[in-house]
């Protein structure tokens, strides 16, 4: 296969292959952490992490905001031809990932090809034309999809919600698009299938029947669940915890809210859960703590890179770059089985004021280098330090006596207080949060 | 009964029964809204609310805060006997709850009585003692248990949680607390028994099992509730969402995080949330959003009255007095069936810096003349605007046809997508948002 | 003048003129509370508010918000030709101002004819051409400019910044259209001009100058303001605060922020405030307080009226409502000498799926009537109760005696030591925060 | 001087003088970063840093919070003695200092001894007594005091404020108290005052009068710096910006708030500011715009340090550890001259249920360490790579030509418009924040 997949045009010129150079490189496009063939804790870097880039921030989205429109003015941009521009896309972005060495992109169906006023029949068709240049891109390159998705929030027709809007028709149309979306899916060999709430959720519960709004919800991920696996699908379904943005609330408020709909509603056998950290934060958690949610529940399927600013209260998706986030993520990942189908899609945009194209590059090369340099980190504060051991004794009690009966159920409310009763009053003893963090600084 | 129970001494000397005087009144000292057996859909006010006034806040705190000792000084707080000191304080709440004309307290068990550095059974006897004491005011009074709880957090012993704490011994010395106020509540006729969170939940996720800690409150629920039940409480359990504080992360973190809970771990038929709107705000909801999430799911047991400042991120506990927050909530709880088992507990607190024995008065009567306010402009918006025509009549095409085929479960992928090909493209419907917020305003 | 000026087509078909007709109305399209000649105060409805409105919000934004394009249709918006449809623009602007009943509105120089790809010159005269259709429209109609302004941060040339931008080429740019803003304004008879901060800030700390980047925003508000001068304006210039969005941080935080900036950079003769309700929560302050701010240091200018969402940190500029609010507002407006050259803007947008012609009516009527509920609470308020008293009285001890010498600078350390030791320890005195809460509830 | 001053009896005993044991070192008793002697960009890191140790959080505060009592039981608070309680206190700290190796303290008059129920006079004795106590072992010691302030928020007379308070009396009582503070100041050789806001704020605008408020705090603020000028104290004077908590709003909000404030009253040669970091983030600023707005004022006096939870809304004053926070604020401190007068206080505490006394060292090592790991990373930056150039080089079109002209107040609005309209249309010029992200992540 092509190292590198250049189409008619290149379009990152001046930029080649990014190698990795290691740590005293000062090489902006150059790996100084990222080793796809290093092995940590017996998995190469490459297979722990399965990097994906996403289609919509890194070749669509050219920087418009509530306040203006966007700055970046893409060479793949320019023809008027929706088909041409949407290949171009294509090859530019083929480009992009061969050069930056990741092995998966995530899609929505619009990011491929724009939708304009076609109808749906026309966009189908553009959509199978576009998929089938696409295929040939991943067949020559070996670059995989790691999930496929359906844009049901930007067109205006989805402003009062898709699958919760209010008016069936728009609920019907909804079901068309993921149709095609999981058709699409499908053909490129997608590992997962992902659904962003997008405006489920509301503006003003004045107007809203919350609970109809959710059955709905739940019945359209059954019909699109029940289609795809109809149709051979054998993956893992995604739902992405939001808490709101774009709508006041976002149904999907965050892990546990999530957690708690798919088992309501049987939906979760099938489907698992896509954390982004910038989601994480606006709904008041840590992105670690919504990280160890899943986990517990065996629900972790994939993760949205990015970060927030803790200064504001929006989604700025930036780049991850800090360690202290991602080395805490990388430890619950040792620490358990790692994502379940998924991998870590950057879901992250340069700021609107980065204007060349090489920032795409280096803001990619800098998240990936943060997440193996974090992966390394977390390796050796498991294997060298006393970090499990100490949370592990801190439950000791449990671990046998009556502390173990307890956790079998075996002891009554009478049980524990004659314990109680007949034990000398319980020590204070120190959480140690600053030896931890200290810990935690000594490896970074 | 007495109208107004005076012990020993009268405390809030130059303040008689509070009289519901009518909405002209200037009067601070009387009602202009809450009139007990006025009715509205059908059923009292007083039966509607349930109002209770909070032990803790009222008769206890004395105003302390991280910054400073606590400016409140309580005439029924200087005897430094205990139990004398005890009664005084029981001596004021019942003169309290009969001259202002609520029916309900709430306690925690060392509201009653305080714990100094008892053992458990010198505690033991103490609660006794004041419960057989505040079971004669309550008889002589009229004046009922909303509900009971224990303080699991205030004490050192708890300063790394109680049912969750990683020392079994503090587990079980929870366990002999819980059984004494369980056993305090039934004495008393309580209605209800309360869980709220106290310190279950986290400082740092780097010393934390989580899901240990979690499975452990659960068994804690169940051996709790069992115990109860084996003594013929056929009350409800509540427990008390909130997001932080004190502990960085609380497991009860909000009402859908607490539903999902109480259902994986087998404890919904028993359990129903008591909602806090200070709580909610800390979550980054509205209050109406918890209460609607908690009828949607037939969890609403009762709410803990207050507000909070939405320029600063701690539990401040104001008295409620916004009548758009009560508005809405009287909506839902109107168009429900209201609170299952509970009522409307004023867990709030005069500042820090209300030091008139009067300013307790004021609050509680300003709280209750909102509630019941909103109460009656709420019945006036259901019976006499379109507010809810308005909201069901934009899902009519839910109501037959498709729509209705797709509430049943009886549409495929296929169906949904093959009924948007040949329907034309969907209408773009008005939310009438503003439409909604200027009827609200118009009855406020 | 007419009383309803309509253009060549009516585009707001089916809606009359809006009177107004008691607060016993249920007409959504008619005025319940305002009534432009009532005198409150002493002085007319009409002139406390000099309402106008805000021509991006309601004829030139379409909805769109990052996550998608805009659903709302213009039918003034849909000519191929920028003057035909600037001038259709301005027929549905003027149609609506004077069926609402408003007689000012304001506007950015890009909200009157569109910029597209023009360069100055070319500019320059589409302005020229649309500003001369626009002050035959003032004309006929008797509607008036409350101030005007230049859209320094849509076009990607402001993405770092106006006069901020490390780039002496952008600043002298926007110093073209601040002069060409400046002219439009001047030539309409504008009241007042107005500098919102826009792009004025940082993205991150790393790459910004900030001392040299407010050094040139301080000489560029000279240059400005001494041009205006020159031409013969007299009206105010006005600094709106924000304190972060579009940029990370924005230069004009807060009230206190810019108020610190004009002194130290001479113009604080020239400038006053314009602030807005969303910007002041944004900042954690309430906007009674920026208010009070603005007040107490003669900077109150103007008002950018609308209200933010709690439950999220961004710029939602919902249309206000909130009696609480505003009741506020209008005690320190009544207070003190209200606004100095400027009214109440309402800098608000319909929600994006609030997608009916009405829908802007009512929206507007509701803030209308909304802003005279407050005033005429805020009157009796002032008049009937004893909220002024309270308050007075609680500094009564600096009215005189040792207190007053204290005021007047008159007491040393030392002074103030001595008086100490010889008085007996200051007595706790109740701040009476419920019973002013209680009363402010009295009386909406 | 001693290099371990221990007491009566060795409080902390099993530790011994805390050595620098180099970066590979996993004793958690020892500096891995933190070299006192060694020299960074022309100083010494016990010159740059001036760290200090704060008498309230270490020594005094036994970890009460809203919610529980404090499970803190300090060996030297166990006297029933006020005096010799105090003294041994004052050993214990003394034994701390100078085991960790800083050579500074700061303290509020009440940390030292208790006040209890004292008057006037006999709290003078007390810290007459207590400060004769502690010279003797800074003398022994060689610590040094960086400064000292005056507690005037805890005691309930200050419930309404200090300064601010409505009532003369207390700002009387505030004066005989700051006179004492400033007077131990002075005889302990204190090198600074602090005035941190405390309670000047207010809890409701309702029954504030906000003006009258800030003239008394700068007319307090006055006598206070008149009378230390006169007992020859040459030393400057802090204030420590804070925007919430415990008061709703307090008036000292931020940076550019204080500065602004000490302008305007005539106070900004005698005062200027110490910033904390929770602060900071409270007022929705980063740490390091706070210390950049300081040093662009000249206004950098000194530093608390700490840092807060992003997820929730109060001060934490957790102990420093984030690399990202302090490499910033080492940059900026490099770049500029430092504090002025003042250091780096630990204005930090550990967990409430940090219940070793090692958790008190393991704390400040850590955080000594991060500081010291962060200044040699800044320098490192600012020595080898292009950060400083990158910056300076965005503006590099105001070095010469017509921006330079425009920087000296040379160029008209119109010669701007000239210029703009003799030039091409401004280049799109990349703010390059992912480079320097990155740039940052690989000096860490």
């Amino acid at each position: 296969m092509a190292e590198v997949l250049i189409g008619s045009e290149e379009y990152f010129k001046g930029i080649g292959k990014i190698h990795f150079e290691g740590k005293d490189s000062k090489n902006n496009l150059a790996f100084k952490f990222y080793d796809p063939s290093q092995t940590v804790a017996g998995k190469s870097m490459a297979d722990h992490f399965k990097f994906a880039v996403a289609y919509w921030h890194s070749f669509c989205n050219t920087g418009n905001d509530p306040f203006g429109d966007g700055p970046k003015q893409y060479p793949w941009d320019q023809s008027s031809d929706i088909l041409t521009r949407a290949k171009n896309k294509a090859d530019a972005a083929f480009e992009f990932y061969t050069k930056l060495g990741v092995n998966y992109f995530c899609f929505h169906d619009v990011d491929l090809v724009d939708e304009g006023d076609a109808d749906l029949s026309t966009y189908r068709k553009r959509l199978d034309e576009i998929t089938d240049y696409t295929k040939a891109k991943m067949d020559a390159s070996g670059v995989k999809l790691l999930w496929g998705t359906a844009n049901l929030f930007s067109h205006p027709r989805y402003m009062n919600g898709a699958s919760t809007n209010p008016d069936f028709h728009v609920v019907a149309y909804a079901g068309a698009q993921v149709k095609n979306a999981i058709d699409a899916t499908i053909k490129l060999g997608g590992e997962n299938y992902v659904f962003w709430g997008g405006r489920e959720g509301y503006m003003s519960l004045l107007n809203t029947d919350m609970k109809r709004e959710l059955d709905h919800m739940a019945q359209f991920l059954h019909c699109a669940k029940d289609y795809a696996r109809n149709q051979g699908f054998t993956g893992t379904f995604f739902i992405e915890p939001k808490p709101m943005e774009p709508s006041k609330h976002q149904y999907d408020f965050d892990a546990a809210t999530v957690i708690g709909f798919l088992r309501a509603y049987g939906l979760d056998n099938d489907f698992k859960l896509n954390l982004e950290t910038n989601h994480a934060t606006l709904a008041n958690h840590t992105m670690e703590h919504e990280i160890q949610v899943a986990v517990d529940n065996n629900m972790l399927g994939s993760m949205d890179a990015n970060r927030g600013d803790y200064q504001n209260g929006w989604d700025t998706d930036q780049f991850p770059v800090d360690l202290y986030e991602l080395t805490q993520t990388c430890l619950i990942l040792l620490e358990s089985d790692g994502f379940q189908g998924g991998g870590i899609n950057f879901d992250a945009k340069t700021r609107r004021n980065s204007t060349d194209l090489e920032d795409l590059f280096i803001a990619h090369i800098g998240g990936m280098d943060a997440f193996a340099r974090a992966m390394l980190i977390a390796e050796r504060i498991l294997e060298e330090s006393d970090y499990k051991k100490i949370r592990k004794s801190r439950y000791s009690t449990f671990d046998n006596g009556s502390g173990a009966e307890f956790e079998k159920g075996n002891l009554s409310l009478n049980d524990l207080s004659k314990i109680a009763h007949s034990s000398s009053h319980p020590s204070l003893i120190s959480g140690k949060q600053e030896m931890l963090e200290y810990l935690i600084n000594q490896y970074i």
